[in-house]
């Protein structure tokens, strides 16, 4: 067992169980499994999502969908059901080989009556099939000899939070697979399940088929004897009518195809696929055992979460992994996930991008709702590309009263995020295709947005953005937050530079992109007198950015004062309260000038990153923040900050820091993590011009290495620092 | 089949599959279940609700939990499964029994293979045994000889309209009977089902367990001969924490002490019972076999909804008959469904009545919330007795946007309306002991409310209710609702009247009540003094009384104009422009005229009659308006008016007359036509002198015989018009 590579659990929890289905996560881009064991427990919450599979529900209007559980098998042992909180638990033993998504369970079990068994489980997500799941158990009596009785099902009735997505439509049973046919109740996305389950290399005794409505169940019976091992085999397949015509027939066929004992089938291209990803996308660290594994963890997760085949999905906030805002995605996938595909794996950055793209009549939809020009790209976004962000939610304390969500109504600066992102995207990988069959046409749209959003201030002569949520979600309604105003601003500059090279580099394309949007030079004149008059917030004073007209009059809080606290301090004083004072949720300016290095002189990132950073609720605020943090600290060489903030980002899953990692992954923190140690301690810079490295490792650190591509090429780093060298 | 007592389907019609579910309901005062089909139907809306077992649910806080269902049962002929949207429906039938509650199919099937079998199922909930449902499948192939399996189990995955509510706990099987442990999710009460299914008189050729978790199923065996019937029985119980300690040991030995074949058993002292109650409670009818049969309908749907056991629970506004207002309980109770029971059952009214006793905790906390003293009962009531009216739903046409549902808040006369049920129940019953024990206490502290809700208006040197919705919830936060000032003047009238009557009859049980309430002599003067001073609206020149400040300014809209409309105006106008109209959802001042007749001359009535009656939805607005119509159109002799509103509120359900028959039974229009025909047909009037009879009957009835109880003494009234003396 590599500790670099595997993820551990020594002790058997009943009260941690959801944290740590969500540590055990398994998956491969199309589907996302929880680590909930095979047998059930009180209290766990075992999940399995599928992409882009979303329907209605309410308050949240969409969510992703539970599928019905190919996890779960039923162990009955000389007549007693295996259960880890009956008996004696005499060994457990997980992990979670993070090089190719293997998950292991070992344990000694005495049973109630006292009968000892050991019994292993492994199981994955195929990386190759994507449809495809395998699992294995092997069981050894060791001081009996009796029946061994499994069962093992495909439960219709599978809920979301107590809530039912699926209607039934059918079931049956052939060649020892049992098959489920299901819908969505309002998208009327179509499933079709089946799953094969045997004794590895011997015929069941007995095979019985439980033809229960909505729950088609098969049993097998067989003679454990003391000391021999038994292995049983499950392997599943799902497929639904987003992925083909007849998804049941798919899923039959796709089990019938395999070899009787499929599992070396499965796992050997299964485990390549793996290599060739990592072989992409790890980042290699040593003289730092914990970092590398938590790292590692966190680029596990981006890996399993990002589809490879459908560009109509994104990534959602909490992956596939939880329930956590239901599978809506955010800027979280623009500006915090995104960079680690858009430099390791272009064509993932690629898919993601064109996500944005095919959901651009959402956006416009959007916009002309609220009254403006262009598209407006929603803050929450699911299965349609429309807002999905609710508008309202009941109050935790008293379920009569209901909290107003805003951030989709005026948290407007994921547009020009999503812009960002197309640049970046397009700077490194060089897809000139990409812009200009997609990217362009995102970035008019959105520039065209913001000309209709910006309001003419007479009195000071400029264009002003009020009443919107910055990045920053502790404050909202604010005028002229910097973050979106100095965004819009390079953005529309953005806009006027892409239609000069477009016109250059493919002027038939920007002939019809321009008659597509009903776009005409007047219109690029007005990105750019926009632009140019845009209020961007700097006092040549203090170098100080405010981050919205009135923050630096708010009250102060002392949060030092307040250390030890277990929740954030919207959480404890309330909205209206929070609203009121200078704590952020998360980094506002500092995000600006992480996202703009170039923009702002150091001994100005310095100063704000100063008084920013007392002001901000780094601990139980948005998980977004400590990446962002740690970036900027490298930037300011100060690297024990960084590499403090770098820790509590690594560990927000693992040591579940925020208390609320039950919920899924926190993707961005994720990403963001990635981005602090290639922008952070290793300095990579990029520009049109190139790219550029100005390491500045942790102490700890004897080394660092990581690949990325550069306009279709692959860069090598591999960093020691000198300090090192000699050893 | 007896017409006058029989409802009758006969064809099978899959797209009414829920209106028949709900006309065809089966009950007992302890559960409810809906008319589904033995086997399942996609659209069906299959529940069988307790009453009392609420769970906590979102938007509308709790709601009656649909239990895993008994009526299940697949029938497979000869390898093919019954179902009668396969193959050819030779012949249909279907018959509630409305003396006693057994519901009848007959079926001539053939299957798609061409084999043909007749199948007749019979089924009732038990009266006498009100934990205990039977049911009987006859069989007889036709054309063929073959074999027969059965399947039959019990779905802890139930749902509330895709809400799961149940923790499954256990299951198994013992003795041909099959059980299921189970719990509330938030409400945490526990339910014991059992059930047992056999081919009475042989033994099954195969009988197996499926013993899938959460669907515990079994399935029988044994061979079909052609033209030789085989009959099937199931009995299956329920029980539930709120009942017994230990529900499932309940639910097992109830079934385990029942002979083999348990039918007879159980029906013969269940038609004894249910006898005894059309005794009680039955209205005859000559001349008019429709409106015998519809009556009947209505207030067999009374009698099965009423529990005789449980004083904490209520009905709610559809019984226990479907998920519409999800088992809350309005004034539809004390107002609509009470007066039934206080004339024909009275310990059912005393029940009913205690359950607002019971709850007068939710009523002070109710009032101490909103800043006031005394007990303010809930607009919504279910479990707790606390106020369940949503107070935000989501807008079907966006549901990003809400509407505040405002009854929960300000429709506040249901305070009155218990008072008024009491005090009828008083008058009618003589139960003094209710009134010392429970009725007192009630009337005081609701008095005691008023009190702190008045508003005294200097100027005008009364006291009024400003900001409230009356009866007619068209209209919301208006000052001044007639009914509402009328009613809380009579109430505190009454309180202090019955303060005199406890000194004398039960002194110590008024110094008691004094003590408990904190109540002193000066209240009672506030009592009498607010009375004299409540504002009670009533124009001397017009003789009208004003609905509330400014209705009459209110602009008219002609309904005339707007027949054939298939919606209520409120749907067609929006909920703020009908707030502007003069547009009655229901009576209101009328409704006031038909609680205190006395109050008003006729002239009066007749004039507010007229004014009022073509200002009134009483198509598609509230179902409780057309009974209270038809009383006063019968007080006011216009008994063709009064008839044709009696056939309103008579088929509302039977014929979906306002197209949501679907949601449950109009309770309060079925307890309304019960006062149709003996307030207003009949013209009982009662008051603390005595009673006496007004008849006038419409002109085809021949006959019109009821009974009621008057303080103890059963009254027969035998009402024979002269018109018809000589035929």
């Amino acid at each position: 067992m590599d500790k670099l590579w595997t993820l551990q659990q020594t002790s058997f929890s009943p009260l941690k169980l959801q944290h740590n289905e969500t540590v055990f996560m398994q998956g491969n881009g199309y589907m996302g499994t929880r680590g909930a064991f095979e047998e059930r427990y009180p209290g766990e919450e075992r999940t399995t999502f599928v992409h882009g599979v979303f329907d209605d529900v309410p308050i949240v209007f969409t969510e992703l969908v539970n599928f019905p559980d190919w996890l779960n098998i039923e162990i009955i042992l000389a007549g007693e059901r295996f259960c880890m909180t009956d008996g004696q638990l005499l060994e457990f033993g997980r992990s979670l080989d993070l090089r190719n998504g293997l998950l292991n369970r070992k344990v000694l079990w005495r049973s109630p009556k006292g009968l000892t068994t050991s019994l292993e489980f492994k199981r994955f997500v195929s990386f190759t099939d994507v449809h495809l799941t395998c699992m294995q158990v092997t069981i050894i009596a060791q001081d009996y000899n009796g029946t061994l009785e499994i069962r093992s099902g495909l439960n219709a009735n599978t809920d979301n939070l107590n809530y039912k997505h699926w209607e039934w439509l059918g079931q049956g049973f052939e060649d020892q697979t049992i098959w489920l046919k299901l819908k969505t109740k309002s998208t009327k996305i179509v499933a079709g399940m089946a799953e094969r389950l045997q004794i590895v290399g011997e015929t069941a005794l007995e095979s019985d088929f439980w033809d229960v409505t909505g729950c088609p169940t098969l049993r097998l019976k067989t003679t454990l004897t003391a000391g021999h091992p038994l292995q049983i085999e499950k392997v599943a397949a799902i497929f639904t009518s987003r992925d083909v015509n007849d998804p049941l027939e798919m899923a039959k066929n796709k089990l019938a195809a395999l070899p009787k004992a499929a599992w070396d089938e499965l796992w050997n291209p299964h485990v390549l696929c793996w290599e060739e990803n990592w072989n992409k996308s790890d980042v290699i660290i040593e003289g730092d055992e914990k970092a590398q594994l938590a790292l590692r963890f966190n680029l596990y997760n981006l890996l399993i979460a990002a589809s490879r085949y459908d560009e109509h999905v994104n990534i959602g906030a909490k992956t596939l992994s939880g329930y956590g805002y239901r599978g809506h995605s955010f800027w979280d996938t623009e500006i915090f996930i995104l960079p680690y595909f858009t430099f390791t794996q272009p064509d993932i950055a690629r898919n993601l991008l064109s996500y944005r793209y095919h959901n651009l009549p959402g956006a416009r939809e959007k916009a002309q709702a609220n009254g403006f020009e262009g598209a407006q790209f929603p803050w929450e976004s699911a299965g349609s590309g429309r807002e999905v962000t609710p508008t309202w939610v009941p109050n935790p304390d008293d379920p009569t009263k209901l909290i107003r969500i805003w951030t989709g109504d005026i948290q407007i600066h994921i547009s020009a995020d999503i812009a960002f992102a197309i640049w970046q995207y397009w700077i490194v990988s060089g897809d000139d295709d990409f812009m200009v069959k997609r990217g362009a046409e995102i970035i008019l749209d959105t520039a065209r947005f913001w000309v209709s959003r910006a309001e003419w201030n007479q009195e000071k002569e400029r264009y002003e953005f009020n009443k919107v949520i910055g990045p920053d979600e502790n404050h909202d309604h604010v005028n002229n937050n910097a973050y979106t105003n100095y965004l819009v601003h390079w953005h529309l500059q953005l806009a006027v530079q892409l239609v000069k090279w477009l016109k250059k580099h493919d002027p038939l394309a920007a002939t019809r992109l321009f008659a597509l949007l009903e776009l005409n030079e007047n219109d690029i004149d007005q990105f750019k007198k926009i632009a140019e008059k845009i209020y961007r917030p700097f006092d040549a004073d203090t170098k100080l950015v405010e981050q919205f007209d009135g923050y630096f009059a708010l009250q102060y809080i002392d949060l030092k004062a307040l250390e030890g606290r277990k929740e954030s301090i919207q959480g404890m004083l309330g909205i209206e309260k929070t609203n009121q004072t200078q704590i952020l949720k998360q980094p506002d300016v500092i995000m600006l000038m992480n996202l703009f290095p170039d923009e702002f002189d150091l001994d100005v990132i310095r100063k704000n990153y100063q008084f920013y950073t007392e002001r901000t609720d780094l601990t139980y605020g948005s998980s977004l923040g400590p990446s962002i943090q740690s970036i900027v600290a490298s930037r300011l060489q100060m690297v024990d900050q960084a590499y403090a903030y770098f820790l509590q980002a690594a560990f927000t899953d693992i040591d579940n820091l925020r208390g609320n990692a039950e919920d899924g992954i926190h993707a961005a923190s994720a990403g963001g993590l990635w981005q602090t140690v290639v922008f952070g301690f290793a300095g990579l810079r990029y520009e049109n011009d190139g790219w550029s490295l100005n390491p500045q490792l942790p102490p700890t650190w004897k080394r660092l290495a990581f690949k990325f591509r550069w306009r279709g090429e692959e860069i090598k780093v591999d960093l020691r620092p000198e300090r090192y060298a000699e050893t």
